[in-house]
Parts: C-alpha cells; structure tokens; sequence
C-alpha cells in the first residue's frame, strides 16, 4: 500500500547521511595515531554519560582504528581482550553475593558484572553513524588475527554475541536484484559471487536480465548498499543436470510463466565480518516463498550444487589401503582421475562414472568428519536447512576449480516445503540424511566385503537411518 | 543520490510483509491458551537449532501471549522469571572454574552461564515478523506488573537490556512529520502528544502545515508505523513568552526564511515499552543540525516547556513553617494560588510574580530530590542535554492542567551547540546548572535570612555553582 | 521490481520543484498588472526563439494572471478571442493556395494558419513550472465566464483541445487511496467528494482504513498533489440496496477475501477546470481488473448510484394531465411524496413503492432529453460505459439530498467485463439500454392505454430495444 | 518533504504496467499483417466512441505495426498521408463559411477540417500503454524513410507536431544519473554517448563514480527507462584545454567541493524519434542552476566541445585558390595536416598551430552556410542557447574521430548565466556571435589583403559584430 513508502523515504536518510559523512570526512591530517590515545578515547565512550558526545567519540574511534596499520590493528584487539573485560573485583564481589543470596537480583548482577566492558564498548561504538560498517571490518580482521591469537577468542565472541543480535532475522531485508538494480549493487554482486565466478558485466547480463532469472539478496537497514548473502536462481522446465545447461551462454531462455523448477545454483555470504552469524537457511525458505507466490506453477526448487570436498575425500580413500568403499577395481577405474585432462575425450568416462558415483553415494550418506558430521560443507548446509540429497552429476561442472575439488561432480538438494522441518529435525537431532531411493540405491551396489562389519554398523544410527522421502 | 531508492523500496518489504500477516493472520479460534502450552513451546524455541521452524515458533508464540488475559501475562512473566533464569548447576560450574582458572575463556563462559535464558529466548522471539512490536508491548505490559511484582525486576531488566542494543541509535531514522505524512503516521502523533493535546485534524493542520511550522520524529526499521518519539517546533523571530504565542489559532505565519529562532515546544515519547531507553537527546540535537542546515539564519534553539512539579514543591513550602525559601509576606501574597481562577482578573498577578519568579529561580537551582537531582524532571532531561535554563515565562500556560501542575509557569531551556557538551558535562559530572544570568539574579532577591547557613552552602557544591554562559 | 523507483525518485523533483517555487515566489509587491502588460508579454513569449527565455516569461504571465482580479481576467479572455486568434492575411493566403494546389504541403500550411496563435501561448505556459496547474484553474475561471459570453467559445476550444492532448490516457497514473495516503491528499478527498459527503477525518477513515474498503484515484504527473478522478469501492457478500448497507456506522468490516462483489459507491470528478475531458470510463474498467488480479473470488462490480434527475422528471409526470407514465391512481399513490416526511413512518410506502418503481423503468428506459439521450445524468455516463442497468433500489438513500433529488431511489448498475464493448457499442451507436429483465418487467406493469401509440413506438428504434443480457 | 513519495510510488505503475505489457505480451503467432487490416482497424479506432474498446485497439494497431516489415512499414506511412489526411469536402465547406462569415465559430471549424485526420489518429494511439514508446519509433523509422519519399513530409509534420505538445518542457524531469543509478539506465548511457565513446563499464564507471564528476538526464514520465537527452560534466579547479585533462585515466580527482569550473565536455540526444524537438538548451540551463545551488563555489560554466566540421571546411579553403583566410604561407604550414601523424611527433606543430588558430577564429566568426548560418552545428547549439565563444584548443582531442574532423582542434564555449539572454537575444536575432577578445584578436592576425573588401564587410552587420563580454 502506499503509505510505506514514507518509510522507505525515511531509510533513505541513513544511506545519505552516512554517504555524506563519508564523502565529506574532514580529510585527516591521517596524523600519527597512538594505542594510548585510542584507549584513552575508548574510556572516555564508556564513561561518557551524554550520548551526544558519544556519537561523535564513537566516530572518531572507528576514525582512528581504521587508519592504524596491521600491527596497531592487532595491538587494539589485544588491548580489548587484555584491559577492557569484566572488572574484576566486581565480578569476585557478585559472585559472593550470588553464593550467599542466590535471589534473582543476584544473578542480574553477576551477569553483568561478568559481561565484558568492550560489550558495552562496542554498543557505543554503533553509536557513530555507519559505525556498524565499520565494525563488521573490525570483525573481519578480527577473524584473520585470532588464527595466530587465540587470546583474541574472547573479544570475538563479543562481537559474534552482538552482531547475533543485531542482525537477527527480524531486521534483515530479502531484496530481489535484476538488471534494473542500481550499478554499485551489482558490482558487489560481481565481486562477492563465490560459487561460479561472474567475469564481467556482459556475463552479469546474462543472469539477472533474462526473464528466467531470478537473484536475492538479503541486506541490513544500516548497510543499505551492501548485500549480507545472496541467490541466484535459474527457472527451468526440469532440474539441470549440468551448470551449463544453467549458465552455457547459448541457452534460449524461456518464459517464466512455463517454468516448473526454481534452481538455486549459487549461494555467496558476501561479508567476511559476519562468519558464523547465518542467514543462508532464511533466505532459501523465504525465496521459495516468493517465488511460489509469483509463479504457482513452480512445483520443484532443488539446487544445482558444487560438492568441493569431495576429490580430497576420495583421494584419501584411493589411497587408502583398506578402503571401505572403494575396491582394486575401483581404484583402477578411477586412476585415470590422476590425469588432468580425464574428461576431455569422448570415450572412457563410463567406467569412472560406474566408479565415481557409488563413491559419492558414499560420501555424501556414510562419511563422517571426525566429530561425526557429513563430510561435504555444502551438504552440511542443505541438509541442515531441511533439504534432501535428490541426485548426484557426474561431470556436471567442467570449470577448472569443480574438476579439481570435485572431478565435476554436483549435487541437486531438493526444497519440499513440507517435508523442510521433518527433514531439518532428523538431521538436526540424529544426524539422519534424507536422500532420494536412486542414491540410497547406488549405495547398495558398494560390495559386501568392503562395507563395515555388521556389530559397528548398528553402532551407528545415523548411518542405518538415510531416509528416502 | 538516485540509488538510495533501492535501499528505501527495500525496506518496504518490511512493513508489507508485517501488514499482509496481520491482515491475513488466521482468524484463530482463540482456544484457550494454557500457560503450560506456551512454557512448552518457549522450551522448544530455546531448544530449536532449525531458524526456520525457530520463525514459526516464534509466531506462534507471540500470537498467543497477545490472547493471553491479564492474569495470564502476569502469570507468563513469573514464568519467565522463575523457570527462564541461569540454569544454576552450569553456572555454579563455571564459577568454580573461573576462580580456578580466571582465564579469558572462563570468564567468557561464566558470563554465558550468568545470562538467564529469557534473553536467548526474547531474542529469537524477535524472529518472527513484526516480532519487535508485540515484544514491545509485552514489555509495556511488564512494566505496569513491576509496579507491584518486584520479582520481575529481573525480567524487565533483560528486556531493557536488549532493547537498549536494538534501539540503539544507530538504528533509529529521523524523518521530518508534515502534513503530507500518511494519515495513519498522523493519527498517532494526535494519540501520542503528551504536552499540549491535539483536539483534532484541524489541529493537527495548524501544527504541521504552516510553513513555519516544523516537525520530527525517530523511527526504528522494524517499527515502521509507530513513531517512537517526537519533537513539535515553532520558528519564530523571537523566543515566545507564552504557549499561546505558538499555538494561538490567530497567529500570523511567517516566512520560514524570517525566522531566527526554532522552538521546541513539545517533546513526546510515544512507546510507553520503551520507557528508560532514551532517544530524546539524539533528537533535538539532530534536529538542530538539521534545521541549521536547511534554514542558516536560525540562531536560537530553546524550548517552552512546562514545569510540571512546580506547583507540588511550591505547596509544600508555602505549607513548611521552615521554608528557606519562602517568607511570611511571600506566602501572604501566594495564598491566592488556592483559588482556581486567580489569574483570570487582570489585576492583582504583579505581587504574585514578584514572589513566585524568585520561588521558582530557587525551585530549578537549588532544590534537588533526595537523591540529590533536581526536583523538575523537564528540567533533569533538557539539562541533562546540555541546555541551559534560559528564561522563567510567568503565566505562559492558562490551561487547566498548566495552572494545576505549575501556576501557569512555563520555562525556556536553550540550546547552544557550542556548549552542549560542557553544559552537558558540569551537569552530569558535578551537577552544576548552566542558567542565565537573570535568573540567578532573581536568586538573590531571595532574603539572606532565609537562605542556608554558609556551612551547608559551601558543603554543596553545585549549589554555589550556577553558572551563566 | 526495483528499477521502477529511479523513476518515482525522478518524478518527486516535479513537485519537489513546485513547491518550492510556491513557497519562496518573491512575495511580489502586487504591483498593478495592466492588461497591456500582459498582452506584450504574452506577444514576447510567442515571438521568443529562446526557450530559456521562454520558460521565465511563461511563469511571469501566470503569476501576473493569477493577480488579476475578476473583471480583468475576463477581459483577459477576451484579449485571447479577439487579438490571438489566426493571422487573417495568412489564413487567407493559405485559404488561396490550397484551392489552387490541394497539395499536401498546401494542406499542412492551411492547418497551421488556421490554428489560433493562442494555442501556442497556451502550450508556452505550460513551460511554467506547475504551469499545468494554473492554466488548469484558467479554464475553470474561462467555463464560468462562457456561459454569458459566448465569444470565450473558440478560446474554450483551445483550451479543451489542448488539454484531451496532454491528459490522454496514457498520462494517466491510477493509485489506490487509503489510510496511509499523505494527509494533504486524504485533505482533498474530503473536499472533492461529490455524491456522498464526507463530514470529517473518522468519516474518512471509515471510508479507508476497514480491509473491505478501497479507493482508486487517477492522477496526472504534472499535477501530483491533485487527483482527477476518484472512485469509492466497498467490498461485499451481495449487492447491497441501501447506502446505510455501505456506509452505515455500525456495520460490521468483512474480510476481503471473502467478498464476492466490488460496489463502486461514490465517483467524483475533481478539477472544474478539466470539465468535459472524461476520465471516468478509463477509471472504471482499470479499477475492475486490479481489483480482479487481488481479489481472484470477486465476481459482480456493480455500482450503487444515485438517480438526481428523477424527482424532477417525475414531478414533470405527476403534473403533466396527459403523461404517458403515469394513471390517475399512480399520482394518488405519489401525492405523499410532497409530504418531505413521507418516507419516516413505518407504514403506507407499499403503495409508493408500487407507483414509484414502474415510474423509475421508465424514467431510466423510455425517457429521453429533446436531444434523445437517456434523462439521468449518471445513468448515461455508466451505460455509456458497458454497464447494464442492473436493479432499482427503493428507498435507498434517506440523506436529504437524496430524498429530495430522487425520493431515495438508488440504482445499480453492472460492469461485466465480458458485455461491456458491447453493451457500450449497443447505447453509443444504436441508444440501446441493455438492462435485467427484473426491470423491463416492470415496463409491463405499465397500463396499454397510457404508453405510446404503436406508430410513435415503432418511430423510436432506441425505446423497442431496451436488452437484458 | 516526505508526501513525494506518495507521488513517487504512484508513478512506478506506469513502468510496471508497461513492463508486463512487454513481458507478458501474448506471443503472437505472428500472422501475417496485411496492411488491409490495419487501415481497418485505424478507421475503426478514429470511429471508436468507447475509450475502453480505444485501448484495445490502439494497443493492437501498434503491436501489428511493430511486426511489419520495412517494406510493409513504408506502405503504411503512404497510406497515413494518403488517406488519412483531412476530409477534402468538409474542408472545402469549412472553407467556404470562413469566407462567408469570418466568424470565430468558422475559423475554430476551418482549424478542425483543416487538420488531418491522421492526428487524432496518433493521438488515439497514445492510449496504448507504453504507446508513446513505439510512437516514438515509429517516426525515427518515419524520418529514415522521408529521406526518399519527401510526400510523407506532412506526415512527419503530424509526428512533430504532437511530440512537441507532449515533449513539452513542462512533463521533463531532470534526473542526476551516477554510479547508483539502474544498470538497465547507465547501459543506455552507454550506448547512447554519441560524442566521447563509452567503451566499457569500466570507462562508465570513471565517468560516473568519482566525487568530482556528475552527469544529468532528461527524462519523460511515460519513458522512464530511456533518457531523452543527457549531459556529462566534469568539475575541475580551472578550463581544461583537451579531453584528456577531462577523461585521462591517470587523472586524480579533486573534492567536488574545491571546484570552481562545471565542464560540460559530452551532450547527447538519445531518441532518434524525437530529432527536431528539442531539449538541450533547457537542459543546460537547469544543469547550472543546479549544480550552482548544490556546489555554491562553482563560478564557471563552460563546455568543452568538439568542432566537427572544422576539418571538411579547412580542407575546402585549403584547395580554394581565392581563400580569404589562407595566405600560400598558411598553407604551407598546413600541408602537413594531410600526414594522418602530423601530430605524434614531438616537434613541429607550432607551425601549424600558428596558422589553424586563425583560420579557426575565421570558422567560427565569419564562415557562414549558404542560408547564414555559422558552419559548426555544435556552435549553432551553444550559441543558440546564449553561451560565449570562449577558447579554441589546439591538439586538444587527439582520438582519430577528433583528428579527421576536426585536426584535434576543440573548443570551450562559456554558460554565464547573467548573460545568457543577451548572447541568445543577439544570436537569434541579429546573427551575432559573442566571442572572447583572445579569439578576435586571432582575426586580426588575418592578413589584410586576403580579407573580405570593405563594402561587403560593411554590408554584413553580423560579421562586424563579434563582440566580447
């Protein structure tokens, strides 16, 4: 209805102002800034009782933190870890009280007596206009610091626990992006695709003009111009069997309207910032949701996925002398694997074929990581959203990268709206993976011999669970 | 610049989508809701790993609650605060390994075992949409149980907790109210004015529509219909003396490009949920960088605020046979304050104000609370801002509530950005007041019999203080 | 999708730029404008090449026009008619060499020499920012002053002209109307309404905000703060027969999508000025399919009209010793009407109603105007539409006005999207009423004697083709 | 203000309509077209008196048009100006009461007969949604063919005539187009940049993106997708004398705010179908107005401009044995020019300078079209519009476009606001071009001897007139 629009009007605002404060930034003398004066100003944040003043001491923080170097970047990290955690003696003091007391107000105390002050220094720092920008790059390179300073676990759990809050599902956005998205969305949407690299702006055409092609995105009101995570979607008569009967640049497209299958062929987070914080569960459900509004006669969303754990798998496999899965045979068929260029002719890919994909069955189904969970990242994904495992490529992606982490090999997750939440609770709460007869099936033509004994096998519930729907 | 619209139609979606689900939200059968079937579903919300089903939940949660009766709610809030606390064996444990180990990680897991799970389970409240509003009346719903629970102290207090980072001003849009906002914005700026009641649209015109008229509120994303507060100004030449100066129906407009003084003449929180989480500061210093902006000539930014404790202090001492304020001859000429109607004839009002201006100079300067703040609580917000208290306006509000709560007296508090911030600071570090010179004056009008010994002067500081700018 | 809203931010720099030349026009001395002064200005704009130049002076000339007081405009019409016209010379020395060559350059040059020089100053004007506006109040101003001075006829012409030019269809934006429409739009609804009265803001939103009310407005980019047009729906189960069904306070809200059936209850044109560049028809059908593509369970889109011409016709018949219409007993039975009262009491209008609804067949059926078209204003403009009379509705609307207009009658006419080309092919060329046969049956009850001799009848195609579909 | 948006939303109909017009047009089988049936169905549209069934019709008479083929094309134009020109027996009778009468009532009828048919029936196919669209295409394809068939000159003067009515400055909204704006827009740009190629959208983006750059477009409400006219500007501390200070890759830019200098180095018409009516001076004109108001320090206005038929007139003066401009010696100088790489050597192009300067002050000065006009179209642009002959610049654009048209030479001509009316005034009129003194001076560098004799200088008042301000 029409009267939104005053709110959009009134959102604008934010992105204008803080374009301005960003374009019209007093051009610093970019004078020499010190750990001491940072910490002093951080002080001074958290003691500031008017928030006036807060704003602007919180703008000149994150001013002063992003003209630091790598070394003083990670000097301030560790100066939040090392002098701004909870205060001591307060929190030895709310302990004592909460032993002797135990009441409610007890525990309220000792909860924020042991919440660390760069919590609430944090909080402040949001105060300073698109001061959320500024500290989902702090995250960033917080993330880089703390695999060789662990030390700094502590102060990015702070960051993980506010940025949860605050990019909650309840303030993210779904957003489509087509050709008439404004340029500087788009160029991010370029640079942040991770799945199936986007060359130019010819290629972008390609995927977001044509009316068989659909893209989401979901954003954050207080970063308006950048995207947090997005889709792309293909709309087809069937499910693709290759990425390029979804990207081949010959293609005829086809009206929406004759469209039965939505295939999600590339899932990209475009903030490093935000590791950890997810969104990809919401935004699949939400777009299925759309979708299926726009067009009633889409009945199958499904994805056309990359597998890129899966050559490293069975690489070890091949290697392994007592191999579960895969027999001399196996080995042998599969050797020519070795050979970078195994695809090419038009002959021999048969045998690999009759190899390769009992294996994945395999793969996807049995092989666990060493904390018990499916070894594929990306099957972890799906399933855990609710998918079901539909059916496996062979050679459905002959880019460089998918033939090296995959030997071309992709996957089709199935979205079933109603089975979403029965599948998600079975592998959420016993690890079962719901997957289409036709792979439990070539699982079934692994031999005998191979398989694990029959005493560790019933051991393994999950493994004797994979559910067909 | 053009792209922001992407960013506001974005935003859109927000609203429409909270507005289709309750305007299609289904016509439940309002069953009975049973307590025992909410804490279930709050424990499976808690427990859910599977966000989307987490939304669902989250929904059906709320929707509830909102058909819960009142005994109910109360009863839901004891529930929250007795079974939704710290689980107490992990956090006695993570105590114990805090004093053993007093790690970084320790510390970080006591703090997560301190943190009730009413906090996790509001913020997943949140998820579903429009999640933010219901959970803001639930906590006005709180608020008014407090009052005589003081066992959900600690409940409201994760409520105010969250809300503090959520509305946190790096969320909030300001976005000026004129007579071309939507009518269902402007009905509940009718509903929401505090300090001078809107009777009508007609009203409502005259405040918006004149081109010397300027309003603003505060918005958050997720509450995109509901103002949370609200400023009304006035530009002027000169700064008013009375309510009616402002608000006369037979006033003249005049060029906004004239005017040289903006008026803030009523300030409204709208969101009784939200009380305790302050905006107020941020807005009428936004306001007045904005206005400076749009219209240079402006140099004057004050209030006319009412003084609503007036009339109750000024009772008590002309009551007190110790007043330190007030003398034998002073109370003699306020004893016609008892009769409704003394100001009506034209006479006879000079002796009132030469006793009762000097009353009220020592009303805002000296008189404080027992906790030691002054006693007018306008005055506590717009010194606490960093104003100054500018001028004491004698019979500026004839209307009943205006004569019953101050005599009629109203007060400008000015607004000087230059000083704001040490204003601001004398306030909130060492309570000193920032007043005119005229009104300190009126001060010492006040006979030395009557004022404190010096032993108890020089003991208070802030006293001796008043300072002029 | 998203790229539409760079062109919504492009069109508010229209009004943008509107009303800023409103608000800051030099608030111009009110010097005394000549006519002759205007006059040469308007000789200055036709003659200007540079349309820079042209753009000050068009503004110059309205904002001298709109001082003018009553006599002066009118003189100022007249100025038109009599100095702008066609150059004589030129017109006759086209007018020659047509005869002689009956080129079609000959043709070309006649057609421009015939055109009145005031037609190009009338399309100057408009590069007057909101020139459109003003010399839309123009045309108001020049309809008054034509009924007593026929010489403004050929200026009229221009104006009408050039206004079906510019107000064509395509220009035309619909936009649906509701609670959340900025307040100075809401504002002219409630002036512009025509049929029934909106008393105030609660009427208003009575008529907006409940989920089974809609309204649709044309509006004109040039114009944007201004409707044209505008059309009042309530959603219902049936068609209702009395306003009170419609607007009745009391009434309860149903949910949308249970409505069968859109009642188009109130149309108002909105701009004098436009008189006679018909909107209506355009408004109608578009209306119906958006309301058709929300609402896929809608069926019947039937009117709920007024008659106003048909206590008037009927009086004629009640007078008239020899009327066709009406017996001796009719006009027994339609005495009470002159009783203002007669229709409170609870008793005695069986017997009207009787007389009265055959009258009204007849009235809508038979009676036509000396130029031969149907004598009720509104039923013209529906069948001339496509829409089918549908029922009359006795006693429908007790407000005064209707009382007195057309003795509460009210009628409905369909719009069925399949008949309407038809229906209005069957009135435009052939003045065939197509109507339900519930109302040529009452025709019938018409005695033999008193309707028209078989010769008259057969002379009359129109009257013999009254249709039912 | 906040209402616009209203306005704006409003507005984003048109293009959605439009759009799934386009896209969900029927696919029609394509059947063959006679042109028999068009001529039908245009006469039954003119006959039509239901707008509703116009729609339809004008909607089907546009998509066949758009389905013919060229030849088919062609015949349908013959036919508009064959029989759908005015009705000769009406016109003759019009004729006839005229010069009986001379009545305005007979001069309005003789204006109606006179105008050919074939204009209500354009008119009639604006109803279309998006008609104007293909109107517009049609006669680009309309103005290729009046190239070989001068009898559908009358037809272009029916296209052009009603474009100009709805082309009218009044409906154009100025739009900024940046780095933000809808690639579907910026993808026109880039297509439509007629004077300095885009190559790609990397080049875009540095014409777009930097602070110190800007770009602004005309627009019309019922082509939102598809700039009329835009123009591209530099912002630069001083003039800059060749395009690669404008357009160098290596360039750094300055704060937008540190300049003085607006250069407008790129103009371009998009629309072939709308040659003829033009928009580029207003463009300008509001371009300076706005960038004045928004950058406040901008003082200079200025273009810089290519000459392109300063080679082809050069060329001819070098082989006219009688030149009056060139001396043997200029000649000489300026042999090199015929060396495609005169220029890329470092040394030797004093010389030619020496001798094209003057000559080019001579180009622009004095050489004149055999009807009077200067040679150079870009100059007859801006100094139509009232700009100033400013600076010619040697070896400015050394691209192989600018090198064979022009020898490289460019040209800024100066926007000054104060005295655009004047220069245009002088222009328009008198043929006067305001030059600065340094380009006059270069005139008098001219040898006397090959000068024009006295008499005829003295008989040519424009010549003697160049004037400097």
């Amino acid at each position: 209805m029409t009267g939104t629009s005053f709110f959009s009007d009134m959102v604008q605002t934010i992105t204008e102002r803080g374009r301005k404060l960003l374009s019209f930034a007093p051009r610093a003398e970019r004078t020499q800034t010190s750990l001491t004066s940072l910490e002093k100003l951080c002080d001074m944040l958290l003691s500031s009782r008017g928030e006036a003043s807060g704003m602007a001491l919180a703008a000149e923080i994150l001013q002063q933190w992003s003209r630091l170097n790598d070394g003083q970047q990670r000097d301030f990290m560790l100066l939040l870890a090392g002098k701004f955690g909870p205060d001591s003696d307060k929190l030895d003091k709310a302990i004592d009280t909460y032993r002797a007391e135990r009441s409610a107000k007890a525990v309220l105390e000792l909860h924020e007596a042991a919440e660390p002050r760069r919590q609430e220094l944090i909080r402040r720092l949001n105060l300073a206009p698109n001061g959320i920008s500024t500290l989902v790059r702090m995250r960033e390179r917080l993330l880089e610091l703390k695999i060789d300073t662990p030390d700094l676990e502590a102060v990015d759990a702070d960051f993980a626990h506010l940025f949860t809050s605050w990019f909650n599902r309840g303030f993210l956005i779904l957003r489509p992006i087509d050709w008439s998205t404004p340029a500087h969305i788009l160029e991010k949407i370029i640079r942040y695709e991770a799945v199936h690299e986007i060359g130019d702006w010819d290629e972008l055409r390609r995927r977001l003009a044509p009316g068989d092609r659909r893209c989401f995105a979901f954003f954050h009101p207080q970063l308006a111009d950048d995207p947090l995570i997005f889709v792309e979607v293909a709309l087809t008569k069937t499910i693709p069997e290759t990425i390029s009967d979804v990207l081949g640049e010959k293609r005829a497209p086809i009206q929406a309207q004759d469209a039965r299958t939505a295939v999600f062929y590339s899932i990209s987070n475009c903030q490093a910032g935000l590791r950890g914080i997810s969104f990809g569960n919401f935004l699949i459900k939400q777009v299925v949701e759309d979708l299926r509004r726009d067009l009633p006669k889409l009945d199958t969303f499904v994805t056309l996925s990359p597998a890129p754990a899966f050559a490293g798998w069975l690489g070890r496999e091949r290697r392994n002398e007592d191999s579960d899965v895969l027999t001399a045979e196996d080995k042998a068929a599969l050797a020519v694997l070795d050979d970078a260029d195994w695809a090419s002719g038009t002959a021999g890919t048969a045998d690999v074929k009759a190899a390769l994909l009992p294996a994945a069955a395999w793969y996807f189904l049995r092989a666990r990581t060493p904390d018990g969970r499916p070894v594929d990242p990306v099957a972890r994904f799906h399933l855990g959203n609710g998918a079901r495992l539909e059916r496996l490529d062979f050679l459905a992606d002959r880019s460089s990268r998918a033939m090296r982490q995959a030997h071309g090999l992709m996957v089709n997750y199935l979205y079933k709206l109603d089975d979403i939440e029965t599948n998600h609770e079975a592998f959420a709460q016993r690890g079962e993976i719901v997957a289409a007869p036709a792979i439990r099936k070539l699982l079934r033509s692994i031999k005998p011999n191979r398989s694990a004994p029959a005493a560790e096998r019933a051991g393994n519930a999950a493994d004797s669970k994979e559910l067909s729907s």
